[in-house]
């Protein structure tokens, strides 16, 4: 007999089927008992009533693989609306001592620490397994909305040998004789693309060897990459951006309802318009709901963007918020000066519901603009060679984004910590979830 | 007025249209000038009769930004069918000094050292956007077609505490005060997540720091991951496999047309059965062919390799042939043994055209099985323990496989180099396409 899913079995009522699966739970009920079956198609309820058989069941502990042919009925209160019933069970893998963790609670009883000791298992959790399937649907919509739009996907290098943006903390990697580095983004590369496929973008690994242990830093995160050639100014940028945060949203509500109605959350509203506001108005505005005067900085606080998030949901009914043209001092320095003001760039951050989750904006795209504009930011143009010669040689006007996928995944699912949106975790404490402590 | 694209152009024609891109190469006969502007949807001919305008585009170079309003004609014997007339140009990005190489020839006409020397520019040349296009399908149809069959994508770590395959060549990352490592495979993680999703698959960066200058290895390679749980043997990963490249061929063959015949490629037959021969089977049709006895080897030779790609085309039509059950002494240690002959694996490689292009198999799902394999291999089982509990805590049967994506468009495309097929290659001598020796 073949293997049907659990989620095929609505379909099959009267019928003897085979499925397979974990066992993810059994309670007994004076002489009955009720095993839970999880595939990937969900959850079943099987029916014993075989007292050797419950005796059996008992006998091995959660997790373990069972094959179960049975007879489908119709059980209007259960998952799946059906159950299995005189059932036949092939132990295939058993579990011979518990886990550490009950999973079958409706949500983990143990410190988030607890839960990344023992990743592998943890994942199996139903809300966790619903999170890492949300986000695989978050990147097929990116991708699949942004082919429609003529963008080529492109596979740039992780190991580098000069830093991508200056400056900023990088990994070494023992190269063979000599030093390399891990990229910390696709900027240089995209841009190179410009030239090539005029649209690109890309799904990259990014590092940073930040010394920051907060809830929304990783070392190790994956970043979506965008960049676009002949556009008008960094408005073509945030057009784009919100289109596709539009498309995912609504696909997401869509096609994930099962898993949206598990975690209990509704994703951050994104149907009417974003709103732009400056860098400038931002503070005012921060000033003139709060008191709070940070008018005279240079950057924008977390209050401060918390507060322009409830600013967009009270105002305008969304909970997205463009803030553009920040100052040149705090942009990059292939950041695009405003033909108006080149005090302010042509750059732009999206906060959702309480912080950013996505930088982007025009760039430079004339060669002495950019070589004065490295030397300006301390920079060596020698150490940019590459990159330069693709403005000497045909760069049109262009610019793009960067959008950290856990940082998006932990937004839209109002998570309370990066690390439940990321399979296994890198930050000053572990390595790929594992804790450093125990490392040898 | 809103640009449209060159490949929009021939809807329009009597019409006045503005277009931009890059000037790809201007010619003149007499006092007419023929110029070539390239813009993501092609490349389509501007018919120059104003000897002003002749005199000012000949003064900037090929590359140079240029934005053209003009009327469309047909012009039938044009790539695109139709050319603009009586245009105006703005010339908004000039480039003033000429690129070293000539990138208007159909085929570059440098030494690939010498093209990836110049990588960001050299990548523009038509050939090689065909061939990166064409990868960006590749993947495309490589997701579409899993995710149909009810895989899930995963983000997997790069950085990692300890070796993934155990043994082989690992490049070692300054992690803070420790050492950490850059994964080789996801094979271990992609293993842990079929306990989560059951089917699973990833694209993943993989890193060896082996010393193998071929023109087949890179040092940071693309890999397909995949990995299903509940299956009978690696016969149900050989039929998705196959499945797969099929799916692939067809839509590529179907989609991108004008690449393939700009590269003037047949992809490799992919219609027929793929035929499967085990390992020893493999040396005996070598030793029938050529009379080479090969038969007391280990592993397969890259001229047995050859010559059984040739015998798959000739006995069965077809550019591919798996080759399975290799020897257990050559195959990793979670290699499930098989159940007739233990001294053999449910391993198998996927051949094309003239090398291997894919391993997999079917994994040991026991845990002490698993422990026993890892004492046979010399490895000790403290180092996996993470990996270990996914055994204790109930594991499927499964398997899965892992491709080389800048292998797998160097076989299709018939690419004699595998930096054809990579953006930016690193190798023993070039990290990110940059030579070693030219980085300070």
């Amino acid at each position: 007999m073949k293997r049907i899913l659990t989620s095929e079995c609505s379909s099959k009522v009267g019928e003897v089927v085979q499925i397979s699966g974990w066992l993810f739970n059994l309670r007994t009920l004076g002489k009955i008992a009720f095993l839970l079956l999880r595939d990937r198609g969900g959850i079943i309820q099987v029916v014993l009533e075989d007292p050797e058989l419950i005796k059996q069941i008992k006998s091995v502990q959660n997790g373990s693989i069972l094959e179960v042919t049975g007879k489908v009925k119709s059980a209007p209160n259960t998952q799946l609306k059906v159950e299995i019933e005189n059932p036949q069970i092939k132990i295939e893998n058993p579990v011979l001592e518990p886990f550490t963790i009950d999973l079958t609670k409706s949500d983990i009883n143990a410190e988030l620490d607890v839960v990344l000791d023992y990743r592998p298992i943890t994942l199996r959790h139903p809300k966790s397994r619903a999170i890492f399937k949300i986000q695989a649907g978050i990147v097929q919509y990116y991708r699949e909305f942004l082919t429609q739009k003529g963008f080529t996907e492109f596979f740039g290098p992780n190991i580098i040998s000069a830093s991508s943006e200056g400056g900023a903390e990088l990994f070494t990697v023992n190269y063979f004789d000599n030093k390399a580095m891990l990229s910390q983004s696709a900027q240089l590369y995209k841009q190179m693309m410009v030239g090539v496929h005029e649209r690109v973008f890309a799904l990259m690994k990014c590092f940073r060897a930040e010394k920051s242990a907060t809830r929304r830093h990783l070392t190790e995160a994956t970043q979506f990459e965008l960049e676009m050639g002949f556009i008008t100014d960094h408005n073509d940028i945030m057009d784009i951006l919100e289109e596709t945060i539009k498309f995912i949203t609504e696909k997401i509500s869509l096609n994930y309802k099962a898993e949206l109605e598990l975690l209990g959350i509704t994703l951050p509203s994104a149907e009417k318009q974003f709103p732009r506001v400056t860098f400038k108005e931002a503070l005012q505005i921060y000033f003139e709901r709060t008191g709070v005067d940070e008018r005279a900085e240079i950057d924008l606080s977390p209050n401060a963007e918390k507060e322009l998030c409830l600013y967009a949901k009270e105002q305008f009914g969304v909970d997205y918020i463009f803030v553009e043209k920040f100052l040149r001092v705090k942009t990059a320095f292939y950041a695009k000066p405003n033909e108006v003001d080149p005090l302010v760039t042509n750059y732009f951050d999206l906060l959702c519901r309480e912080c950013e989750i996505v930088s982007g904006g025009q760039r430079i795209n004339s060669y002495t603009e950019l070589v004065d504009s490295l030397k300006l930011k301390g920079l060596n143009p020698n150490d940019f060679e590459d990159y330069l010669s693709i403005f000497k040689y045909g760069m049109p006007s262009h610019g793009g984004f960067g959008m950290g996928l856990e940082r998006l995944t932990m937004m839209m699912l109002g998570l309370s910590n990066i690390r439940e949106a990321t399979l296994f975790p890198s930050d000053l404490k572990r390595i790929a979830a594992k804790s450093i402590n125990q490392i040898k």
